[in-house]
């Protein structure tokens, strides 16, 4: 046996001084990039030669370590998703904070996996659960697990539903045929059609009840839909409250679809992938009565609670039926009284990880530095802007807004100057984007293109708003000139 | 509106400077912690007053940083689950490195969104998917996409393969009537049987192939478990091989499942958790022999590659099929030609996470820090340890090794001195962890508990086998006395 190295060092450096040099100064210079991101364009491009650097085989031998951060500095960082600066407004995305980073150079190092066993990550998580029930108002036996997103939460709400429907035997049997139907608002995110899809029962079964007006679930039609499903034969199992739509920030009435969801046995299950943040502010939490009623929720502090990429959350009221439908009894991965393998139920018994980063120091870390009232000053800001944007469109002859403002998401377009509209404000969004004045996104709204302003971010201020608008209404009078 | 702020700063700090020193802090003494782990015993149970502290209502106003961190070292950093340390047996958890914690705190305050749009994280996503491929020999074209762990990567190419047998109706109208079968050896990892569950179609749907002496899956079994469910009149559609089964390292005969698949039509699956990584060896590569001819793998690169959790990858050879699993029509997420929403496909049309934190910068710097060639060195170094602690227990007269060791795993027993050997052996590996000496875990081989050592992490010397034997001796002769 004389060829196995008795002692060696595996892939750690002899001496780690170079290593922290360099974590020193990536850490500063991430720090300056940071906070200068308002005097930089919002968005750039990555030039397609520095896209073609990147296609090289996998390397065979190794690169020291400051040549990979030079490569980062020059091929990387100038191309960001733009989430850290004041002028993304796009989609949903959070801003990030000092307490996050910080909380995930602990992570990295302390490099634990959270699927399991008993050691203080875990316990950590447990209390992250329990805040994250409080925040929302469900009772404090509510189980839950960090996933990676809403995506994965509404995923684990539909599985516990499902399994709550039609019991054990769906784990080992599979669907067979029942005929499962499941109602959400028309205006719900397409993460639950794909739930449905992904969970074999198909995304067909979810009957997207008509919004009205005010892009809320109407009530009526999901009553009659339910009664209707039931007598054709079908079995209604789940309905879907959104809290914060992602077109225009509605909030179901979440009281009436618990009270119905009660009437009619059907889970009720709550989407409040960002919404559901704003339960924190005293003046949103009445927007989200009902939401304390629910079976389950879903929502991400990676989004208005700003903790860095990624943290989904789900919670679900009926910790029993939630390990029943994740829990498995493994040889190799026995529940043992005392050891490492002890403190059951782990994480994998509640969601469909097993390998699971330290999700939770970050979200830990984020609420005991700002607390619940430095989130809600968050939430209340960006909704204060929003009300800003929105009376400053109010102001504009030329633009029109396209939805009311719940939250903190305004939907508007510029409203003349082009026979068609709809591909004169896809053409602005592009080129604000492309000129690095702000990052708005695109929705789509009673089948017009709205330019749709998000304001997720934490450094968003009003000066923003009126970056968009003044950018928004120079390309206007540019393109139509 | 004179109620709006028209500038703050968000949570950002006035002044970054008393974060910046922080982060130096917790840098230099998370390094500490790392390299002086030898000194440590290897698990410490949390005691249950540092539980109890944890319990405290979700805060409402902030604390300040400092404190945070000074919370982190009490309550936290002691209670590691062991990942980092070099008599870390149990399970399957790799060790974390270097390139991978530096990439962290750059893809901490980076922060970039990757379920999509048109960054520098998407295409380096894109390059570390293409070494991937490249890593076990699939074909250029292949897609893939990082998750959690091999746990949602199995789940992927089950949906994957889902799809490929009933269409695109599956998505829409679910399962219906289809009586699908999938093969698996009975030594596979309990997350297939869970990626049928979550899919709808069942786990009694996974036939259990009978393993041989060798763990391997008999072939012939495969081929008559098959034909007899067709002539049922069910409908197989996949086989899933298993590179490195977590019980003892087998590895399927994965030449001969990929014949069987092509001619009985069915999707072949390689399951490599951990024993994809032993691609890259030339040494181990050859166990493999078959991989590159797979419709799909999922692997961790948080395993044997040594990447910080978590780090899974799911890869696919038809992109078209892999695209049209996941890829949905959304007013919100439209495609772009120009601009941030250009750049498709994107991740979530290859999975279903929508929120995805920029994981392929961990998984691209470790790559260019040590090549393949260095990963390679950590897979044959484990390999050798296993080895050499195999040797050593044939050595020893009381111990019995209970598989035989393909990798780096290890299966043996005290096979003497008590008429319970299960609740003895249990009792071993249970005090071995409470006396912090090692961290081994406990499987079931035939029947009998054995002690599982695993040799996963790169930091792991033939000392440490040592110390693990001599403590398993000292602690039998301790309980048979």
């Amino acid at each position: 046996m004389n060829d196995i190295p008795l002692h060696q060092t595996g892939l750690d450096p002899e001496d780690w001084s170079q290593t922290r040099a360099l974590g020193h100064r990536m850490l500063d210079d991430m720090i300056d990039w940071l906070a200068s991101s308002r005097d930089r364009p919002v968005w750039q491009r990555m030039p397609d030669e520095k896209r073609a650097e990147l296609r090289v085989p996998v390397p065979a031998g190794g690169q020291p370590m400051a040549e990979i951060y030079e490569d980062f500095r020059r091929l990387v960082l100038p191309y960001s998703s733009a989430n850290e600066h004041p002028r993304m407004m796009g989609w949903v995305n959070g801003g990030g904070n000092a307490a996050g980073y910080l909380a995930e150079i602990l992570t990295a190092i302390f490099n634990v996996n959270c699927g399991g066993r008993d050691h203080a990550a875990i316990e950590v998580e447990r209390q992250v659960i329990a805040w994250a029930a409080e925040m929302v108002g469900l009772p404090p036996q509510t189980t839950g697990v960090l996933l990676t997103g809403s995506s994965m939460a509404n995923m684990v709400a539909v599985l516990v539903a499902r399994r709550a429907a039609l019991g054990e035997e769906v784990r080992t049997q599979g669907l067979g045929a029942a005929r499962l139907t499941a109602y959400a608002s028309s205006a719900a995110h397409g993460c639950i059609p794909r739930a449905l899809d992904m969970a074999g029962i198909g995304s067909d079964a979810l009957r997207l009840v008509p919004a009205g007006p005010d892009y809320r679930m109407d009530m009526s039609a999901l009553r009659t839909m339910v009664a209707a499903d039931r007598a054709a034969g079908l079995r209604p199992f789940l309905v879907v409250g959104t809290a914060g739509t992602v077109d225009t920030g509605a909030i179901d009435d979440l009281g009436a679809i618990a009270g119905i969801a009660r009437g009619a046995g059907l889970w009720f299950h709550v989407d409040g992938a960002f919404g559901a943040t704003a339960a924190v502010s005293p003046r949103f939490r009445p927007l989200l009565a009902g939401i304390e009623e629910a079976d389950s929720v879903a929502f991400d502090f990676h989004k208005w609670a700003q903790v860095p990429y990624d943290a989904g959350c789900v919670l679900v009221r009926h910790p029993d039926l939630h390990i029943r439908t994740f829990a498995q009894s493994l040889a190799y991965l026995t529940h043992a009284e005392r050891g490492l393998a002890g403190n059951p139920p782990w994480p994998r018994d509640l969601g469909p990880d097993l390998s699971r980063e330290f999700r939770a120091l970050k979200v830990w870390m984020t609420l005991k530095a700002y607390g619940t009232q430095g989130i809600a000053g968050v939430v209340e800001t960006g909704c204060d802007v929003a009300r800003y944007l929105a009376a400053r469109i109010a102001r504009e002859p030329t633009l029109e807004l396209l939805a009311p403002v719940t939250l903190n998401i305004v939907c508007f377009r510029v409203a003349s100057g082009a026979q068609d509209l709809n591909a004169l404000n896809h053409e602005i969004v592009v080129r604000l984007q492309e000129t690095g004045i702000a990052a708005p996104s695109t929705t789509t709204i009673d089948g017009k293109l709205a330019i749709r302003a998000a304001l997720f971010n934490h450094r968003t201020v009003c000066a923003d708003a009126d970056a968009l608008i003044d950018g928004v209404l120079a390309l206007s009078s540019s393109r139509t000139k």
